[in-house]
């Protein structure tokens, strides 16, 4: 009946040593990931990526089977982003259904301890790993991400965030002793002993609200989390990107399941476009304890206000910056930062929008380079690295919704262009969204309305300020109070380095220096950079840390009397 | 500039020792105190005691210096409980001004890094240690607990409470690396290589909401977690118990001028009675950006509702509960239980409140005695406790405040009366406020609306229920819903122990087994003991745990690149 980390678990045992390594690898935050991120055959398996494919393609069109309280009807409305409906439907099931269900296997899976949901959740990670094509080709039609960053993000990269939660889970599990003996000296009296024995308690019934961008890596370190702290789990999807988290969900039932424990620990809901309603009903709950989620900042700040009866972790909007103050090479610059503007149309939640240059230039190598030489640059390098539309289209992906569309041309009336949204023609899908990014000219003197704003997408903005003091103070305000995920500085003078760390500290937004070869400032390595900072409105908490885990689960104690160990002096 | 756990400090070092005890006490969670809790001249001094009421004598009917910013004016209206004015005038300070001055001394703080928050957090606890006996007698005379009560629980107990905070916070912020070298392997070109630098950042400035029962006890956990994270605190007094709080911020401030760090760090904010809207107000404060209150449950709750811009931690009301199921020998568990209610007149947060009888009677080893005799049992301890008022008083105390005199004649009409509260005559002080416990009967039948109240102060009730059955299901849900910072079960069956656990672990509430000796359900003992669990409404933290602490600060990374360490394949 009680419960403590030093009862053992087949599949903890069996996942030990790549727990270890994790655990090692959140102390030290150099490079680590178990899961290869090159979707290749010799890793995968020679079939892998055509049987994933086929996997995916056998989903389209049918109903998902899921054996989870239903009311026999369906429902699910996803579209590919590259031009097609999925015409997957879901069983549609009812939210009180799910909270029931969800209490009745609770209290087994409370019981069966620690290394029971750590192994378990490992056990998951693991045969969600052999699934990682079938997932990132999900991932790719629901999100519009281009396949090679739908396999890595959508597999790997949300696999190594996972297994990073469930280390820091681990991490603060372990350090609760089952047993105490507590003997207290009376002096020349017996000594006071107690035995004390400590009850590991998950919070109840959890929910992890999805979002249409990045469904499983955003989703995950929220499941797996709760997870491996003993909690149940409702995974609700965005109706825009349901199926890799019904994928998901279908191998944490079968582990489950197969591990004896009642699959209605995690539950799909899914459902159809404009569920907010629902969401916010189901949000406030008292059975829901805890809620991961991932999205708009009005639906994040709604529930970090309304949701009181849980834990609310929320990562929402941002407006990510770069100080340009020098460099040695202007066009290495260029194309680092063109390709952060590219990468997935800008739909990252880490992409880049306000680039802030002096208007009197820049120092480089070769001399001042003048403001307008600078926007023609990065201007230059987007619209170069997105000249060849079939190789443009495996970088920008698809944009995942008509609202991001609809941005696009609200931009475009806000300033100078600098480079224009264009569509391009998918090779492989014809009815594809595809945009390459826009690039306009702003004032910081007199369009600060406009760049406080994110503008979620393919939109950035090259902001004329009055120095490279003026652009770091810009860039530390607007991260403390609009929020940001991420910023970056040029600089080829150590001063001006040390300001933007400051101006990161003001803003609580992790800083990039320098950013010129092979990693982008959208990048987030698990295990080695913290995702979000918790300091600043983007996001309340960072993926992952203590904080993250550590009010997952409470300690419930008891004491009683035995005999002193101590013989009275 | 930057900030990590690597850069050293020489109050660390002084103090490593015992922060290296606390750590592994709270690993082990055996019985370790560095603070000794006996008043005994051997360990404070042989004129320990009379300097530390001389001490105490010399604040009355002065002003209090202070010299931090202060409009000119003063503020302060203390009573003793023990029933003359203490007379004591602070420095008002206006809101503005505190958060002004933290905001001032923030940035050289945060600079000086974890080693210096822990080693100066320290040093403090130390100096206060020293005052153990002048904080007593402050502690005594306005929260109207008896000296050696005060002493202890006011003194080193407390400063136990402040040291385990101290040692979770360590705890956490050793394990962020200052430094770290990502290296990613690819494949046959050179790898990616970064040098990270993680920055600890503390959320800003802090508020620390005092009661007026354990100003101390309950106020030092979040000031010391605060300052240990590197955070600056507003520490704001109970205004009945203001100077246990003065005489700590004061010591603060040396300790830290000492130091070479603005004062400021740590400023005081005495206020007159009804101080309800300045507090409000403060609380929303943008900078305000930790709270940490224990008081009513209509504060505390309004506080985690409005005050949406901080990390509020809070202590509020709750039902404690005793479920009597059997005994090997009643008369010790009357005794055991009677001085639980007579201890600091019941005005604490953890005395028992509702003490559950099967209307059957209950099996002791002399055979079935039945609920009135029980409840006889127990009232008749009760006032044996309290026959003799001169050695009563030094376990009652004094009353703190009107209000609980009030809610005692409320009360008496509740049902009938096992025990009547009486007022006693202090022998040292004729004005004091003393009053015995009343004990009251009620029935699980008809009365549940008043006993999943809490009456706070001298008041519990018999309460008979149909079975052991019905009492387990009373304490887990009245816990669960209406909150409960103890539970107390005696029973000589195993199952029904078992059924306690179960009860305790659905109520989030910690439980006591078979307490008949010198262990009391009230007692909670830091480094072993957790105080409250943050699972059920009567506190949404633990004292102490990781999520105590983890979230006080938040790592804020810089990453830039550097030459590969490996050789490409």
């Amino acid at each position: 009946m009680s419960t403590s980390p030093a009862m053992t678990h087949p599949l903890f045992t069996k996942h030990e040593d790549t727990l270890q390594k994790a655990l090692t690898a959140i102390e030290t935050r150099g490079y680590w990931s178990p899961f290869p991120e090159m979707p290749s055959p010799k890793v995968y398996g020679e079939t892998a990526n055509a049987d994933g494919e086929a996997a995916f393609k056998a989903h389209l069109n049918k109903t998902f089977e899921l054996d989870q309280p239903s009311t026999g009807e369906t429902v699910g409305a996803e579209q590919s982003p590259f031009g097609f409906p999925l015409g997957i439907r879901y069983p549609k099931s009812e939210p009180d259904a799910l909270i029931a269900a969800a209490a009745q296997a609770q209290r087994k899976w409370r019981e069966a301890g620690p290394k029971a949901w750590i192994g378990v959740s490992l056990e998951i990670l693991t045969r969600i790993n052999r699934l990682s094509f079938e997932i990132g080709y999900s991932v790719m039609h629901t999100t519009g991400q281009a396949f090679m960053m739908a396999f890595q993000a959508g597999g790997p990269h949300a696999q190594d965030r996972a297994l990073e939660a469930i280390a820091y889970a681990w991490d603060q599990l372990r350090r609760i002793p089952a047993d105490a003996h507590w003997e207290k000296p009376q002096g020349k009296n017996p000594p006071l002993a107690m035995q004390k024995h400590f009850n590991i308690v998950p919070r109840g019934t959890a929910l992890v609200l999805g979002c249409c961008t990045f469904p499983t890596w955003n989703g995950y370190p929220g499941l797996f989390a709760d997870l491996a702290t003993g909690n149940t789990v409702i995974v609700k999807p965005h109706p825009g990107a349901i199926l890799p988290l019904a994928i998901t969900v279908r191998i944490a039932r079968d582990v489950l399941r197969e591990a004896g424990f009642d699959p209605n620990v995690v539950t799909l809901l899914a459902t159809n476009p404009n569920d907010g309603e629902l969401v916010q009903n189901l949000a406030r709950r008292p059975e829901i304890k805890l809620i991961d989620f991932t999205g708009s900042t009005q639906n994040g700040t709604w529930l970090e206000r309304n949701a009181h009866q849980a834990q609310v972790f929320t990562e929402k909007a941002g407006v990510n910056q770069i100080v340009i103050d020098s460099a040695d090479d202007l066009k290495s610059v260029a194309r680092n930062i063109a390709f952060s503007l590219a990468l997935y149309s800008g739909q990252m939640c880490t992409a880049p929008q306000n680039i802030y240059v002096p208007r009197d230039g820049i120092r480089t190598a070769e001399g001042t380079v003048s403001f307008d030489a600078v926007a023609e640059a990065i201007a230059g390098a987007v619209q170069k690295l997105c000249s060849d539309a079939a190789r443009a289209v495996e970088l920008l992906g698809a944009i995942q919704n008509e609202s991001v569309i609809q941005r696009l041309d609200e931009a475009r009336k806000l300033g100078r262009v600098l480079a224009d949204s264009q569509s391009l023609e998918h090779p492989a899908f014809a009815d594809a969204r595809v945009r390459t990014p826009l690039v306009l000219q702003l004032d910081a003197a007199k369009d600060e309305a406009q760049f406080t704003r994110e503008w979620f997408g393919p939109i950035s903005f090259v902001i004329a300020t009055d120095s490279t003091d003026q652009s770091l103070d810009l860039a530390g305000r607007i991260a403390a109070e609009h929020g940001a995920l991420t910023l970056a500085v040029y600089s080829t003078d150590d001063k001006v380095i040390e300001a933007a760390e400051e101006a990161s500290i003001r803003g609580g937004v992790a800083l990039s220096i320098n950013l010129t070869g092979g990693v982008f400032v959208n990048q987030s390595a698990a295990f080695s950079d913290f995702h979000g900072t918790g300091a600043n409105p983007a996001a309340n908490a960072a993926l992952a840390d203590a904080a993250f885990v550590a009010n997952r689960f409470r300690v419930v104690q008891s004491r009683v009397h035995v005999e002193p160990k101590a013989v009275p002096a």
